[in-house]
């Protein structure tokens, strides 16, 4: 194809991000993985649908006054789940986000569901050994194991301590879980139930430290997030969730992951416009 | 069938409420009726919806530090509503009540429309002479008939006011009506409009009586509750009216009915975790 | 048609708008233009719709104790829009406005798109030299074109701003852009971005002059109100729309437009519910 | 308003249907009654919907090769329904339909629910005393009550038949019902369940008589017409039942109604499309 | 309770299928299972919706002439899946079919997905070793395995003929699946892609053995049953497949399951109607 | 990126159409134009839609008995319309068909709105002068003029007709238009309103001669592919225009397009599937 008529089409890519690989600062991949062997999607079309939904959205931040093209990130697209098996897309996301390092980039996910948080921090956390993780959720996550499996969900946030240990994980927002969870969590992790409010407060403790930041979009109240898979009623303001992320502004952000955005439950659509919008000021935020 | 093979069989109840009629503290019964002869239903699948709906929600509350499983409840399923006559299900409403107060224990209702409330408060009234009403609401349901109609969803609070007579019922969130019955509120009930702030402080109040609170779910935000047949743009937030409710702990809560719930109103699904969270908390108040 | 049998019928008209053109103070008039020759309407189904669906609310607000019965009205129907060319349907609203401006009535327009805002502005201008707009929007609107086209909703308060010049525009709740368009607001407009709770303070200086309303109703968040075309999250709500709204009581106010409601994009029928209660309120400011 | 300013508004009738009372053959006339004193309309906002909607339908059929413009129809409006009791309903569109008989011309109702069937019957049949009845609809309504209630639309048919006696009721597509029903249909009515490919043989044996045609939607697969409210699977295609509507011309039609088209229902909106497309043919029959 | 009492309540039971586990004929249970580790519900909620939903249905089929209530059927409800593992849930399915068989019952199961088939086939294929499956489907689910793994939806017709071997499964309406299982089913099974009209002259040649039916919702045309987790243009309409059923009648039909109804797919509600028929019609059948 | 990491990444081609430019028979491209400055898309988001949603489906066709991998086509993503203007937007179509067709392959067009049919044609008329077109619609498109505007889906067909001139377009399905359409057409065009069950008898008169197909999804009936803009009652079933784009098979096809799938109003997501599975089969009769 000319070069000419090549010109005529349009990016694939989310929001302009169209920095070749060796040039980007940040490397921005989707997994649309949930877990399951049904054809019919939930979170595994979400990094899709972002992408795509994301041309009618302006490039401009008015609450950074920045533009993201002046952001070098690369969207490499969608990992390739030619397997239908957890351990093995965990292994895949661990190796990009690994090479991802090794590239000197910045790795920035999008989800799929939020197990796949783990195998980011296991990428992360030889490099990062003092990584901290800020952690915006509806729920815990921290069970052992979630009806019989160890790999879950349910159980990302525990499986994330048992890598980083106490006080490293600093989460918000939590307003579910078991009476065994939010024990757990009130010992050992910097625990903000119900909240978003305390992240400026925390970010201030965090100046030294690289920060890793994983964002489960149920955080947000489902009248503003209903495109997700376990909506959970009593939830933060978009602008409380902004906010919180505009706080960050100034830390050493290693990477992060936005995930549990469904598609399928967006009938409104208003759910793939907080997720683009969110997906844009996480990148601005670099 | 074995008792091993009935094992495997799941609770048909709501969120492992499945102490026997006996033993039970409180019994909660579901009433899907909505006054008219559509099939189409509305609030007729209320109470059934959130019974299927509840099987994935915690059992635990991190608002009060407990889970439902501590509180001895039966749920005894859905009232059988073999007439369309409302004079008649009103009765079986009565009757239901009366017969779980005569076995001393306390009755919850699921709705169906707000008018059953009346058939609550027919059974309730005689037990308790001095009770009151704690009511949360978007319309004033003062009515003294709507179309033609006395006994209706948009005069049950007018016919339980016949029956209580003035000061008795405590009215929050109301922001609709006609002028003549926002005229009557304000002179004959304890009328506090548009918010539900003021409800820690009215509790207060009630602290020697025996309460009952009825809830229309429309008190909340559209945003919030789309799942109901009148929407009422203006309403109050989830946590909002969480917060109102969890400062009735302490109270002599005498029964209570949640109302107004419409499944086939409710497409994107948020309306019915919404209304499962707000019978779960509720029951952790008794 | 007999008398008898012609009042068994019910009215066409928004709310018991039925006031005749000649004994009118302000005639209400709806544009369903969306600027599309696609035959599956957005906007264009928005006026008709509200008109609808006005059948099922009240008439009296709560919020200004007064019922929309006791304004003289005029509900003038839908401008017969037989030509798709956009100069064209700007030039009948032009006309419109203008012939209920002569007939010494206030022009109330609901949209269709934004776009048609400048129709009004362009018959209101001559007439009131020194009038000034308060704008309600997500959007800046601001651009010179959009997509090669001069004449759209994206650049309609540029086009009333070389109308009417620096300092007459204030505009609220603005959330999206491009940095040029932010620029050119912070230089040319009263810019008052993300929120409008500013609006009493300007409102008070602008007791003396004539204030035109245009209401874009994506300046809620798209929680409240997902029936429009281009959601952005982080919005205002109901509540604080409606305060700034009652906020201008008093002034003079010579006319407004709502717009961008778009009824296929409100599959929950909670949009509606706010179009209608945000018109109704509206109303019973002038 | 001048002729000119008001000849810029669109018509708010049905398709055209712009004739004056006075001059019109037939009269269409809407009635928005489901029975029930819920806010959330089904039936309700059927009329309304479906003038609304024709704005954007053909005027020229091309299966009758004729414009909807050639006849003389009058769109009177929808009927008010000041009072919520079924019987002064079924009085008003009983009375509505005999001042159209009384004007020489013919009443075409759109429903609504199909009870409203009866009251169109009551006042054709002492002017048509050996009118027969084409009835199109997925249920045999023949009850003698339904949960207790005599008019009902579950009745409706039962009750026709109590006016026109054995023999007079030709029934298409039936497909469900209970036992009695179902005997009742075979031995009183002239019944061709399941089908409405008996209709061309069955309209040659009323070449003599006045026929009235009353269509419940619901004899339409719930693919092709979901927005209705007791889907009922097995039904005819679109195809099949505008073949027998066509099978129907040159028959002495007195009147129709169509009837159970449910907006709320219709979250796709192709049942609207059927429903104006059918009115469009029936109208065209006359 | 008194007994009074008691009987005011409704069944919970799948269309008044109250019989007694001791005096059943035949034994309905769900098994509530999509295979996967997520919240949100797919065919999950399929088994408790259709028992919801059955409410509004006659229990008269007017295709069958008979009652439902004419038979033994005891609802048992939903299967207990405390435990994630796909095995451990194939096992239950399993032993409750066994059980049910050792009763002298027909198994009767509602899914869920279509690899719950499986379990059933494992307890039966040792009662009745010359059992046929007659397979109604848009997918030959003949995969060896599905994204690495072998217990799947889409492998389960492969493990039931490793169980049966050949010429024992009879496979209709299939239009999807890769080239190596078309292949495959050519050769091993009795294939009859894409339609189901040779169903009555198949069922023809199993007079004298022992029939089970499995039917994927999906063989049905997505526009009769959008509700499904894999919609596949191009399949048979309702009537045609009830055809294909009842041509079933008299032969030795052991047991039966329906499966991959997805209530979450089902936005307009006609799925469930088709889900709740379809159940009715094939427990007539036996 | 190593080619190990970029090998763990997905396609974004429509189902593996992965063959580079160079090397392909056919291209794919995608035109999201619906004419329209509205940010809400219509059929703007088809083309990447049907890329997106094209991940789930089999690259195998049981009707064809061959896998579209046998196919070398390149999907050349979506044409970037950076200008709204419609003439640019024809160019831009017409220029890229040129191209294609300079380098000696097919093009095959996904749209977007019909009127985008027109830059196809212009291109290929000139290199293939006798090119006969085959156009499935449901309307007529044969307007002059469209509300004032002469470029409009409503006149594509016209304007093809300007170049081609009598006898050369083949039309099938259309059942809506206005009656000088209908006559133009029976008067110019080869047109077989109403059905496609004459297209395999016209395409053995077609042979010999290089032959465009046009499908405009909406010939299909509503209940199959709700997803378009201007659904029509009547149409053909998926296995009807399945079984006549098979017929096609052996003629000298030089190009195709699809056209209006609207992913926002295919809320039950049956139209997506068939527009994925028509694109398929169209692809593998090159």
């Amino acid at each position: 194809m000319s070069d000419f008529l090549n010109n005529l089409f349009a990016s694939r890519n989310f929001l302009s991000c169209d920095t070749p690989f060796e040039e980007a600062d940040a490397v921005l991949f989707g997994v649309g993985f949930d877990g399951t062997t049904s054809y019919r999607p939930g979170t595994r079309f979400g990094p899709s649908q972002v992408r795509v939904d994301s041309y009618g959205f302006e490039i401009y931040s008015p609450y950074q006054d920045k533009n993201i093209t002046d952001f070098k990130v690369h969207d490499a697209g969608d990992l390739d789940l030619g397997f239908g098996d957890t351990v093995e897309v965990l292994r895949r996301v661990e190796y990009t986000c690994s090479e991802i390092l090794k590239a000197k980039k910045k790795p920035l996910m999008f989800g799929g569901e939020h197990l796949l948080t783990l195998g980011m921090v296991r990428a992360l956390a030889p490099v990062y050994p003092d990584m901290h993780i800020i952690h915006f959720d509806a729920h815990t996550d921290l069970r052992d194991e979630f009806l019989g499996v160890e790999l879950s969900h349910a159980t990302v946030i525990k499986k994330c301590w048992d890598i980083l240990g106490d006080g490293r994980i600093h989460s918000f927002g939590i307003r579910s879980g078991d009476k065994h969870e939010f024990e757990f969590a009130k010992e050992h992790l910097d625990f903000h139930p119900f909240e978003v409010s305390d992240v400026p407060e925390v970010a201030k403790t965090l100046k030294d430290v690289p920060v890793y930041i994983t964002l489960d979009v149920d955080v947000l109240d489902p009248s503003v997030m209903p495109g997700t898979g376990t909506p959970e009623p009593g939830g933060v303001s978009f602008k409380e969730l902004l906010n919180a992320l505009l706080s960050l502004e100034g830390l050493n952000i290693i990477g992060f992951d936005i995930n549990e955005f469904s598609p399928p439950c967006d009938i409104s659509g208003i759910s793939k416009a907080a997720a683009v919008k969110l997906l844009r000021e996480m990148i601005m935020l670099l």
